[in-house]
C-alpha cells in the first residue's frame, strides 16, 4: 500500500510492539525487565524484540557472555516514535482515564506540564484535521490522494 | 494495565483499525468504499467497524432502508485520533518513503506545508523525549511512574 501510515503500522502496528517501545522510552533495556513490566509471554516478547531490531527501531547490545545476554536500546529511528507514543497517551488520557490520568508528562525545558499538541511546523498553530488537506508527493502513485479532512 | 497508552491501543491497536480510521479522515463512509480502498476482507472490516462504533470512534448512520445500509462517520472522539494518524504518517514518511513521500499534508490555515510536530502546550517548543519526564497523575496506582526519556 503506497501510504506512509500503512508502512509505519507494518512495523509497529501490533499492540505489544508499541508497548515494548513505550517501556524502552521509560528506560527498560533488559529482557526480564520487559517481561516483568509488561506481563508479556517471553516467546511473544522475543519475537517483538527481534522484529524491532530487524527494522532498526531498537539495537541489541551484548552485556554478558556467560550466558549471552543483550540489552535493547532505542535507535534514533526508535526515538522518533516519541510523537506516536505521546499522541496515543494524549488520546488515552482524554477518553480512558475516568479515575484521573495515571501519569502527567512534564516538559523539563520550560518546567511546566507538557500538554502535548500537534502543531504546524510553519505557523506553529495547532493542526485541525478540518484545516488540512493532502496533495500528491514525489512518491505518489495514485493520481489524486484523498483529502485528510 | 494502568496506562493511557495501553488503553488507547486496546481500542485502536490493530493494524486494520487505524487504517479504517485513516480512510474515515479521508472522507470514506460506506462499507464498500472501505473494502475497495483498503483491500480488506469484508468480515474483518465488519468486525473492525463494529468495534469502532462500540467504542464511540465512529458512528453508524442509516442511509438506506431496502436493504438496510449504514454510513460510518468519525465522532469527536474519532477526530481526536488525528494526531495519532499524523504522527504515524510523519514517521513512515521519514523512514519508509525511499521513492519520495506519497502525499504531503498542507495546512489550509496558513497555506504552507504542515510539517507537523509535537510541541509543548505551554511554551510551544518541540517536545524532545530527553527533555520530558512523567510524574504520577491523580489516577496513578504505581507509586513512581518511570521516566519517559
Amino acid at each position: 500500500m503506497n501510504c506512509s501510515i500503512a508502512r509505519a503500522l507494518d512495523v509497529i502496528g501490533e499492540w505489544w510492539t508499541l508497548l515494548v517501545v513505550r517501556e524502552a522510552f521509560r528506560g527498560v533495556r533488559r529482557f526480564d525487565a520487559f517481561v516483568e513490566r509488561l506481563g508479556i509471554a517471553p516467546n511473544i516478547l522475543s519475537a517483538r524484540l527481534k522484529k524491532l531490531v530487524r527494522h532498526g527501531v531498537l539495537e541489541a547490545r551484548k552485556y554478558a557472555d556467560h550466558p549471552e545476554r543483550f540489552e535493547y536500546r532505542l535507535t534514533a529511528k526508535g526515538r522518533q516514535l516519541f510523537p506516536v507514543i505521546i499522541a496515543l497517551l494524549v488520546w488515552g488520557d482524554r477518553w480512558y482515564a475516568e479515575e484521573g490520568v495515571p501519569a502527567v508528562l512534564m516538559h523539563d525545558a520550560c518546567g511546566h506540564v507538557a500538554a502535548p499538541r500537534l502543531s504546524c511546523g510553519h505557523c506553529g498553530e495547532i493542526l485541525d484535521p478540518r484545516e488540512t488537506h493532502a496533495v500528491p508527493g514525489p512518491g505518489a502513485r495514485d493520481p489524486a490522494p484523498s483529502l485528510i479532512a
